[in-house]
């Protein structure tokens, strides 16, 4: 799991429809869905709600309300019939769900999840919000790290890989020399985290998924979503539920 | 195939696996593969090779033997036992090929051919030496562009990348305003095109196959690559053969 010079490898998925190639055992696994599942998960944790648990399906999210829990998610901006909030970073900065467990529907980011967690991965999530603490977190671990993006339907993302050349800047740059990478997904992030950490606000608004938003008016999250270390949590996935690492340890 | 803009829209397709989700009818695709065989097909063609029929199979390569032509082709760097020729470029710099067709064997340029070709686009074939040829012939298709990255075994390619950059800002910049993109991977591609043009070879070591090259001791070819505009050919998919634009017409 070491490349030739005995450091600890970093590459970065660019999308599910990739994660075959880079799934590797007793490797850290971040998942990184910026826009707006990974985002809403740090606040939500970092508000003070106990777990997340993330499902992809409709059906699923529906199984869980009959049993009492509280159900997050939306499609194409509009609220789930079944839910209780959307899945807006800011619905979930509530003291109200403090020590709680919501019901997460979020099809990308579950898939990743789930793709990542099937080969007994450690499996955290990251966001512009606990960047620095996922740093900190990954370089503990001791082990090669997968950054993978979930993209929006299976492309490529241009937030979700200026968050992995964060990521795997701050990782080559501050961990004592303990990783490296060979991989040119890796080099191409950080080339493109060159650019736009200048001002990462303006840069992003020439990603696709920011007209997106916009166009569902959904734009309100954006400044919020590329706030760097707002918070030290880090969700990590421990059984379907993901909670805060320092908490589970 | 317009965007909103009533422009001809461009996107960049990084890996075969994503194909699907960029593969659209009455499109022009230009194939990338530039270490090593996009660049290989510009030379032999701009060399006098009259036609290139691209195969995936070795057993492919062995049947057009038996039927007397001209085979090229490598695994790993060494030439196929039924081969006449490696596939480097320099190999296809040679007024002995002139007039012929030659069979040519690879893995990942053929499978985005014939992935490209079979909903009944137009195929071009792009590298840094026809960089400004290739530019010319998409722009008078008036079609909307895919610039489909061949990769190395379905990975991310530097390389591809930064020729799909510089392809589509020629596109957007030369071309009466008549092309745009809303697809996150053209502007990571002419982000990087950005940084590297400065000084491509210097950037290219970077590139993950720079590296496999110099172990395999295929690394001669690097410079020649990356020439920008060393020909006027446009390798054009007809039936089952790549010919130059100009000479098809």
């Amino acid at each position: 799991m070491y490349n030739e010079n005995g450091k600890y490898s970093i590459s970065v998925c660019f999308s599910p429809l990739s994660w075959h190639l880079f799934a590797k055992e007793d490797s850290v696994v971040v998942i990184v869905d910026i826009f707006r599942a990974t985002t809403a998960i740090c606040a939500a944790l970092h508000s003070g709600v106990r777990s997340i648990i993330p499902v992809a399906d409709i059906s699923e999210s529906e199984d869980y309300k009959k049993k009492g829990f509280i159900i997050a998610g939306e499609r194409d901006g509009q609220k789930l019939d079944c839910a209780d909030l959307g899945n807006s970073p800011f619905q979930f900065l509530n003291p109200d769900l403090a020590g709680k467990t919501v019901v997460l529907n979020t099809t990308n980011g579950t898939q990743a999840i789930r793709a990542a967690s099937s080969i007994g991965n450690i499996v955290a999530i990251g966001s512009f919000l606990n960047l620095d603490a996922v740093t900190r977190f990954v370089a503990q671990q001791s082990k090669p790290v997968v950054i993978f993006c979930a993209g929006w339907k299976n492309r490529f993302s241009l937030e979700d890989t200026l968050f992995a050349g964060a990521l795997a800047q701050n990782l080559i740059t501050r961990c004592n020399g303990d990783f490296h990478t060979m991989c040119d997904s890796v080099i191409a992030s950080i080339d493109l985290w060159q650019i736009a950490q200048k001002d990462l606000n303006a840069y992003i608004q020439k990603a696709a998924h920011r007209h997106r938003l916009r166009r569902m008016g959904l734009d309100d999250i954006l400044e919020f979503s590329l706030t760097q270390n707002f918070s030290n949590v880090v969700p990590v996935l421990s059984g379907i539920e993901l909670v805060d690492a320092e908490k589970q340890s």
